[in-house]
């Protein structure tokens, strides 16, 4: 791609973020531009066999490296950047998951702590087709192998947090991060609200595919080819990120208890369709609370994350964002994608 | 219906049960029986304009009234009765919703008290067009409406429950009772452990449809005309309700917080793949957290309810449950329904 | 004790209630009435040494005995029933407590699920020196011994609760139940509002002393000898079990998460100052905020339970509940004690 | 103080620090340094009168500023810095509380997310009677007037954090922080895990008094002076922050659910026992339960606190800490206090 639209970044190692806020940006971008970035997987790509424990290769803090940040030419706080995912292809044809001691949901962890011992720590490789689009799950103590769709997503997306603070890049929180929920997939557009100077953006951890809920604490793991469009939004906040479909609005919520999350993401969604739908608070609370979809993102990471969900065909006529969803799907179309 | 196998109870008022558990029998069923049963919807069919307010004509205790209790013949402490879903059919041509004081997500209610004051009361009546299976949605404070589709379902399915225990028809836990889970449709199948001689199987509280998370604390109310199959598994114990679908297999979880209703649900699904599918329970963990759906039931009922979700083609080779969702299914196939 | 105004039970084995609510009343007592019984252990008595598991020696859902039910003349929902501890004797030399599998607070449990294995069932049997007051901890991993002092108090003390529910003994909420507090202890009143005719008042759960939060999930435990005067309030509703000591007093909150039962109790206190000392909510919640003291009950049975208290002599002047604890503190101080 | 030892600090505006992490040290100490500190209360001393109203006068994110940090020679991560607090006295007559809209545990906020209006924000001034050691409180809707002890404590008191986060002084976590427990009062020592090379150990928030909980999120906030003597424990690791007085040991645990903060400070309690007085995990487990208090701190902050708590005469022998308490108390009482 020469398009001078388009940025190309292919971090060495040592040139990824390991947080959101800290990190000096790799580069300034004006709203518009096209990134092409390559994301390592959330293990720094150090897990590449059965053999290769969290807990022996991987070194802490040094987890979930992120591509960026990206400084956004003109973005203050109060405004909303708007990233749009054209495309996320899986840069090698295998993927990994694992157990890791004290981390997920079916485990005691250092917050939810126990007497009991972990976990034992277990490697999955999967398999990546990429021409049939398959991700193969083999079994550790069986010799079944099941054929999953693939389904590419981020983990995690984000902008520098307010509050003068720096958070590590595997907590999901209103700065976005790592909300690890399987609708940040090809097609969507994400908006994150600008808390500093040039939104600081950056993304990684992506997955070849992911259940809801992220039970284990650890997805289908794997490095990315990722195009994404960024749009400025000048003068609207977004105090939650939010994602649009070309059929659905989606409110995320990152908290604990896991109610919490849940109430954030629907009062964002009723506070949505109060703004952008001319309708009152009560009725955009009946309405979502009978037209709406609650899938859960992710309950295992720092804060746990919720999405409230609503098809836009089941909205009143309104404008959310703009129209700028529409508009970023139509200026990807034109692009020759790699 | 005469077929010797159907039995038709239509409830007269003061013929409702209030409880799971605690109240006696209104029949004794054999294993095969199909129940042809109207139920009233949660308010006792108080609501039926917006000048009902709930404060004023529902009279505590005496809401979600259930249809039954069953005595199921042959079922004891130990044994799963199977309740598979043949028809549910809104029985009037309106529905109701509302909010009620210090009851829902989006609000501060008698165990997550605060100092501030109530939401305002707020009736929606809301008109079913059966034919064309749609609910229609009209605002209070604007005159925006909306078409939904219909998605009829029960709110509350349950068996006496154990520990000698008598529970509110507004309790969902490991009974079941009041779920709220918008996957209680037609074509499913609801597995309940029994804890009592007869299981004493009761239901009510349809939903025209729901949002998932039932966020404002009540559905689009409505009393059904409902038609199920109900069987008896010998010596199969289920800890946690489970659903199955032509599609997916379910596994429920009410607790709270949150994540405790996610980790029940979770953990159930896990351990129902290693029984059933040959799977250990390392890999099932592994096959959940990359495979499943994580759909939220309720975050407003006394317990929260969660649900973990499985595509059947996405297992290995297994038959849940002795095969019974697809025998039940064939059954009620050859009933020529009402 | 021959005193026409006391009353002595000592239930047989089979004479016992394992629940609140649904067991019928072993006796009518009129207000002013002493009650002198005998309360079992929640082993019901069976875990006598250190080779006596629960899991083998306890029959579920037979666990947590309780002394009762009391039908209290007069008493009507919206009344409070006053349950006075005048004494709260052991009544053997020794006490059991134990780990249980899945059960306690740092442990997964059937609710906070894992899929990681129990921690080991040990019990430790102390020695009590019922002249010196004294509870001996006794090491089983080492030959460490440690002397705390006696503090016998009651785990479980209620009535039946409100919405037509019988609640396990092993529950604590709105009604009372096992919450597990060490407040409440000789020399103290406990307050409960009435939900059926008769209050059906029963206590249990003796412990010889118990740690804030019960951490492993048991206490101390002891069959008692103990006495209470029980009076009746006439017209004066308590939404939650609150205790009145000589210099204290104090509200309880019984939920999950465990926040919900520090905002009930809370609540519960800025509202009893309201009501009885004349400080607008507001204020209260300011007086409390920096008055309060908030020691944990339980924080591993199916509720939760926290107690908000403050010291009287930091009140403006009022007349909790007319003055009853007063008064019944006097009254108790005439009889001459067993 | 003209002892070589004693550092002496007083900040002029723009001289304090918003963040745990992320700041510049303002000197350098070595162990064994007297710090004479002035702090200046949460709301940065613009809350000054009834009429200055939080949402009005403060500046969102300059709360809570903290003196520091001081960069401690020599301290290294896996060390232990050991904050000895020999006084804290307030620094004016007066001292404020306040509701703040959306924050406190009687009222929605930001993450328990309502559709209710927030409180009303209302403005308390205490009287601070500095020889009498009283502080007095005046109800706002009427003449009551209550005086309750003085009981300085500092609600801040951390380093800076691992995993290369920077945390607003807001928060409570592993790190210290805005625990708001009033057991950091004059006497005890707090120990601090070091997580970056000089731990960067700042504090502040001081209050003339603070219930348990810190219900309305607010405590009785006032500028201090105070004397902490500072040393640093080498290859002593301290997975949470811990406190211990003449009389007791406590550990703190900060997190969401206020369940998570009890297991924490619970499983660190008995970890801490099975370290330092011989006891195995599972004995000290039934010690604690048994012989342990459990204070809340604060249930109102980003993370809420909780103290695990155990008097040292309970225990077997042992050194905690290599006897550094003792010793920093010695050492202290040699100083000629201001």
């Amino acid at each position: 791609m020469s398009d001078p639209r388009i940025l190309t970044v292919r971090p060495k190692e040592g040139e990824y973020a390991w947080t959101f806020g800290g990190a000096a940006p790799v580069a300034r971008i004006e709203p518009g531009t096209f990134l092409n970035v390559y994301t390592e997987d959330c293990f720094a790509g150090r897990v590449r066999s059965e053999k290769d424990l969290v807990s022996e290769v991987c070194e802490f803090p040094f987890l979930n490296p992120q591509t960026g940040p990206f400084h956004v030419v003109g973005a203050e706080p109060g405004d909303t950047v708007a990233v749009h995912f054209v495309s996320i292809e899986p840069a090698r044809d295998w993927a990994a998951s694992t157990t890791v001691p004290l981390f997920g949901a079916l485990t005691s962890t250092h917050a939810t702590a126990s007497l009991q011992a972990p976990l034992p720590e277990v490697v999955w490789m999967w398999q990546l087709d990429r021409d049939r689009r398959t991700c193969l799950f083999s079994a550790r103590d069986s010799d079944i192998q099941v054929e999953l769709p693939m389904d590419p997503m981020h983990g995690t997306v984000g902008v520098a947090p307010a509050n003068l603070e720096v958070r590590s890049a595997l907590v999901p929180d209103a700065h976005g991060g790592n909300m690890d929920t399987p609708e940040m997939r090809t097609g969507v557009t994400c908006y994150l609200g600008v808390n500093v100077e040039g939104a600081l953006l950056s993304l990684g951890d992506g997955h070849a595919r992911q259940g809801e809920g992220e039970t284990c604490g650890v997805a289908v793991e794997c490095a990315m080819n990722t195009v994404v469009l960024v749009e400025l939004l000048k003068g609207v906040s977004t105090p939650w990120p939010r994602i649009e479909s070309d059929t659905h609005l989606m409110s995320t919520g990152s908290a604990r208890p896991l109610e919490d999350a849940f109430r954030i993401s629907q009062l964002d969604l009723v506070q949505w369709l109060a703004r952008d739908y001319g309708l009152s608070e009560l009725d955009a609370y009946q309405l979502v609370s009978q037209a709406g979809e609650a899938p859960l993102a992710n309950v295992c990471d720092t804060n746990y994350t919720c999405v409230a969900k609503i098809r836009k065909e089941w909205l009143p006529s309104g404008d959310p964002h703009r129209g700028l969803h529409r508009h970023l799907r139509e200026t990807a179309a034109l692009l020759s994608t790699p």
